[in-house]
């Protein structure tokens, strides 16, 4: 079933007349360095179990219940554990396209496809409507519950699995069932009368369908996703205790100026936007898209990439309103960002989105799977405090095996699976590399084939060598992105050093390439101080350690006999840095010198008469370590933004 | 049915044998000054309004449903509806109690009285039971939902109804359903054989039971008051998606070092706590008390008084979490805390208790009523941005006439209504003011009894007149509070300074007073900067601006063509202040010299390498008005705390 070494296409392929700058790389692999590591993990470790998981928590009972064939009585309040389902059945496709998935294991991940499959295939109905939550709860209850219902949202993540299986291994059954729900969708919405004429509570759907659409070429599909677009933000779900914004239906598109309400909601709504835009030309769209991903940057975006500032209702706060205690920044809202930064990035060709993309994936999206790739954290918090008392469900920023809500783990383990799609894009006349792991990278340029091998440190070490192993005879351009932070960086082709040619964070080489000739960059990952833009109320007098794509934070547990509420940082202090490989893996540490702040205060009442400036007490050395990493050591306070001395 | 003149007992009458070292005031009358002003709106809009708004929510048609003659559906899905009416019923009895109450109004207010207690007559069952919410929705059904039913908090708020009306009017009627509820109660619950061995979700009952034993002496209602309090904390509610701190059911209350979970449902429990300790003398009891409510105030309480960090779960965060743009606050939490302390004022007689008490008072819990006295608010952040956009149900930062969950609005009403009682308590021999509102007093003292006329301007002016309308012929001490705040503060009396009579935040002046004595306090109210602990991260280089009891805070429709983001406090500045009588009332405004900080940030990124001190830019007058007037001109910017230049 596996061609090894077959390269599919990834969660994305364009049409003939998508509108975009870039097109994704025809064929990517990721070979060595800290992605491989995290993929091997996921492959060995998280897909596997996964299946357990979903059995553990009942959405496969559930299934077996609307199939006719299970007892008891149906599994969580939830509305949308399907759609658990779906996302790992999207990561075991995407798994079975990796060419270092060992045979016994590609085996058994297809045997459970196959049962998977066949369950789904019974429970779905006639006339394609398949939902084990409606069908077993509200049995006969069609689409009339679509502001919490999310029958759309799980039809959307069932056709992602089925695109995604049909590209890795060719698959037709699952693309089957797909087609007759998204047909089943394509007849039963809609402005014509007898219709229902009405947009999910969660977006996903609209993505889901154009790729649907690119895959298989139905033209109904596109309309349908345009339909659900064009539909939000006209009151159609009413509100309910969060309001009108939670789902962005208090304002069309077209006309919203700022990121609102749940994040995942949002992103996935825009992600869905961007990709109507591409095949329909539609400029309105995408002038929305490129208007909120900047306001959300400029205003509503953690050091970390993290969005999300509210736990109630998973949602964006006002601007500037980033409290890390409390920040949420949910494992699923930073993929979500993920995907939407990967379409911008592919529909403009701008530097900026690749530079959100990474910070994302390094840090916000990368801390929601423990090292040992068994647990996760649902919310992603930038400080604990020493005392943190984790309670209520899905941990509270405890790395647990598995959610209540368990939407994240399975959308982890479907980045992770076809995250080498994320790392090349290319346009008729250039290449571009626009993250760096160790890895092979094809392009089409021309009538022929690009092929870049990758090899890299990186993030740990700042050189990246790009190997040219094919070419066809031409002129074409190498763009290599330099990083925001990257000033300093330096670029060599052949040895032969290539004098600032850096153009709006990218370095463009224009030439006639050969297969053999190397380009070397050098980013400099020199440990660095960073400071919030002072509406950021919650950064106020402090400052985060950064190197190279990653943001550091401080544990306890690094800090043994202190407090962390007590410790400031020295801003003028020199920074050091260490390689290590023990518990937390090969990683850079870095060091910084800093203070103690004596308690002076002894009142009953913690607030006082304005003063002269803070005392400080004997000097500490702070030892940061990646924010990804943070938590994997037991529980214990961590902060990345620490107040000066 | 009104006694004019007559002063009844207030929501604490101690028994004989009641552990205190000061007991309440035994008349009580709030003539002139603010907090007059708040009573008669209290009086005159609030309270009346509250019946329409009962009838427009439809607490009452839940009623009617339960006693068989209604129509329709339940309405709701909150199982604490009932609750509502009994608070504002309280309100109810404790405005009847009121000198200045109109006869005409009297007369509707009975009226309305006797229709509600002759419904709940109807639909209390024959053994007592009496809750609309499972009557209707869970017929036969009883105690068996107790981490979310609320069943007992209903009970309690009934009986603490049905006490305040007995004290204020000496009805009977319902007295004996309250009784009634709470003999079944009685009887439910025990770790007997066949008996319901558990604690309501939400603390309530116990403050009351301990109440309906003092007003009854029905020794069983404090055994299982007792009880109640004995059982929390081992588990029995089991944990629920919040996790069993919520509820404080995770470990018992004599065990606990913090305050934990859902705020009022904390401090509930704590006001319960201390009742049973009052009662039995248990030193566990109000070691555990004192403890937490330590804990509380250093770690947990805004400068407002007001607690709680989390939305999500209404909940106390970790020590020094108190993000002030997402401070919860809630009013409830407010006036919860104001019951606690005025409790463990009573047990010590230690003046933080009233300090705390006071500045909850002006700020935390004043601030959840309008000036109009027609809109409420239900959380009371300390930062609000000028973008800020209100979304979800109970306005989310909007003042507004009811809340589909509508506990504060009675609350507000019940503790107004009932303030004259929280101005004066006493000893044997000491007669104590601890808060300052003009009015009349009187205390029991020996055999006799002291009266004081209080005639003050405060919180405006700082002089504070108390004069000696009766006395019994005995040596006593009269004991003024000093708070926290007061150093400077003068005292004389017949004209005659006291130097330095000030022990533990009370001047004391012990003499043989005489009927025409005059004290005369002066507290020094000018206008200060206030810093927080260094650990409150959301404080960080920001000041508060204070003046006596009164918290400030700069609202955006004060600062016409700035934004409050951008406005930087200037900590050696001067401070002004001036009265002025306009859209807010009457107020005394505070000044203090500012600066705008430019906007010199251009990139898509807010984050960047640190660089040396903050620019400022032009110079700006920050004006500041009370923090419990925010909010009454429309919507816009508001913040207590405010960077430094």
């Amino acid at each position: 079933m596996i061609e090894t070494g077959r390269r599919s296409a990834g969660p994305i392929r364009l049409t003939g007349s998508s509108a975009v700058a870039l097109r994704p790389a025809t064929r990517a692999r990721v070979t060595g360095g800290l992605w491989a590591s995290r993929r091997e993990i996921n492959r060995d470790v998280c897909v596997p179990q996964g299946w357990d998981r979903l059995h553990e928590a009942g959405n496969y009972a559930n299934l077996e219940l609307a199939a006719g064939r299970g007892e008891g009585a149906y599994t969580g309040e939830l509305p949308f554990l399907d759609s658990d389902v779906y996302k790992w059945l999207e990561a075991v496709a995407w798994t079975l396209d990796d060419p270092d998935l060992e045979a016994s294991s590609a085996e058994k991940l297809l045997r459970r496809l196959a049962e998977s499959t066949e369950l789904l295939a019974v429970v779905q109905q006639p006339d394609g409507y398949l939902d084990s939550h409606f069908q077993v709860r509200f049995p006969g209850e069609r689409f009339v519950q679509l502001p919490w219902g999310h029958e759309l949202y799980c039809a959307g993540h069932l056709i992602q699995a089925a695109v995604a299986l049909h590209r890795s291994t060719g698959d037709e059954a699952l693309l089957g069932i797909a087609r007759r729900v998204a047909d089943l969708v394509v007849v039963a919405f809609g402005t014509e009368p007898g219709r229902v004429d009405g947009v999910c509570g969660h977006p996903e759907i609209e993505t889901a369908l154009v790729e649907l659409y690119r895959e298989t070429g139905e033209q109904a599909y596109l309309d349908r996703a345009r339909y659900f677009v064009d539909r939000r933000g006209h009151g159609l779900l009413g509100s309910d205790r969060f309001g009108r914004h939670y789902w962005q239906d208090h304002e069309p598109v077209r006309e919203a100026t700022a990121v609102v309400g749940h994040a995942v909601r949002q992103l996935y709504l825009l992600a869905g936007v961007a990709d109507v835009y591409v095949e329909t030309g539609d400029q309105t769209l995408l002038d929305a898209c490129a208007r909120l991903w900047d306001e959300m940057v400029a205003t509503q975006t953690y050091l970390t990439g993290g969005v999300g500032a509210h736990h109630r209702d998973e949602a964006f706060g006002d601007p500037y309103e980033l409290p890390n205690e409390r920040s949420y920044c949910e494992t699923c809202a930073a993929i979500a960002s993920i995907h939407l930064s990967w379409r911008m990035l592919m529909i403009t060709g701008e530097a900026k989105y690749a530079d959100l993309l990474e910070r994302t994936l390094y840090n916000g999206f990368l801390a929601g799977l423990s090292l040992d790739g068994q647990r996760y954290i649902y919310a992603n918090p930038l400080q604990v405090r020493d005392d943190h008392v984790a309670s209520g469900d899905d941990g509270d920023y405890l790395r647990v095996p598995w959610f209540r809500c368990a939407c994240c783990p399975p959308n982890v383990m479907r980045l992770l699976a076809s995250l080498e799609h994320y790392v090349l894009l290319s346009s008729d006349d250039t290449v571009t590399l626009h993250q760096y792991m160790s890895g092979d990278y094809a392009a089409e340029l021309g009538e022929g084939e690009v092929v870049l091998e990758v090899l890299t440190d990186y993030p740990w070490d700042g050189a990246v060598q790009v190997g040219v192993a094919a070419t066809p005879d031409e002129v074409w351009t190498l763009a290599l992105r330099v990083p925001a932070w990257g000033s300093g960086a330096e670029l060599s082709v052949n040895g032969e050093p290539v004098l600032d040619p850096s153009v709006d964070g990218w370095w463009r080489v224009t030439r006639a390439w050969e297969a053999g000739d190397v380009a070397q960059l050098r980013l400099p990952l020199e440990p660095r101080l960073t400071a919030a833009d002072p509406r950021v109320d919650a950064a106020r007098g402090s400052l985060a350690l950064e190197r190279g794509p990653l943001v550091y934070c401080l544990e306890g547990v690094d800090h043994d006999g202190h407090r962390l509420d007590d410790l400031l940082l020295d801003a003028d202090g020199p920074l050091s840095e260490s390689v290590e490989d023990g518990e937390l893996g090969r990683i850079v540490r870095v060091e910084v010198a800093g203070a103690t702040r004596p308690r002076t205060h002894g009142s009953w009442w913690p607030y006082a008469p304005a003063t002269g400036g803070a005392l400080t007490g004997g000097p500490v050395t702070l030892s940061a370590v990646p924010y990804f990493t943070w938590g994997n050591r037991g529980s214990g306070g961590m902060r990345v933004w620490v107040p000066t001395a």
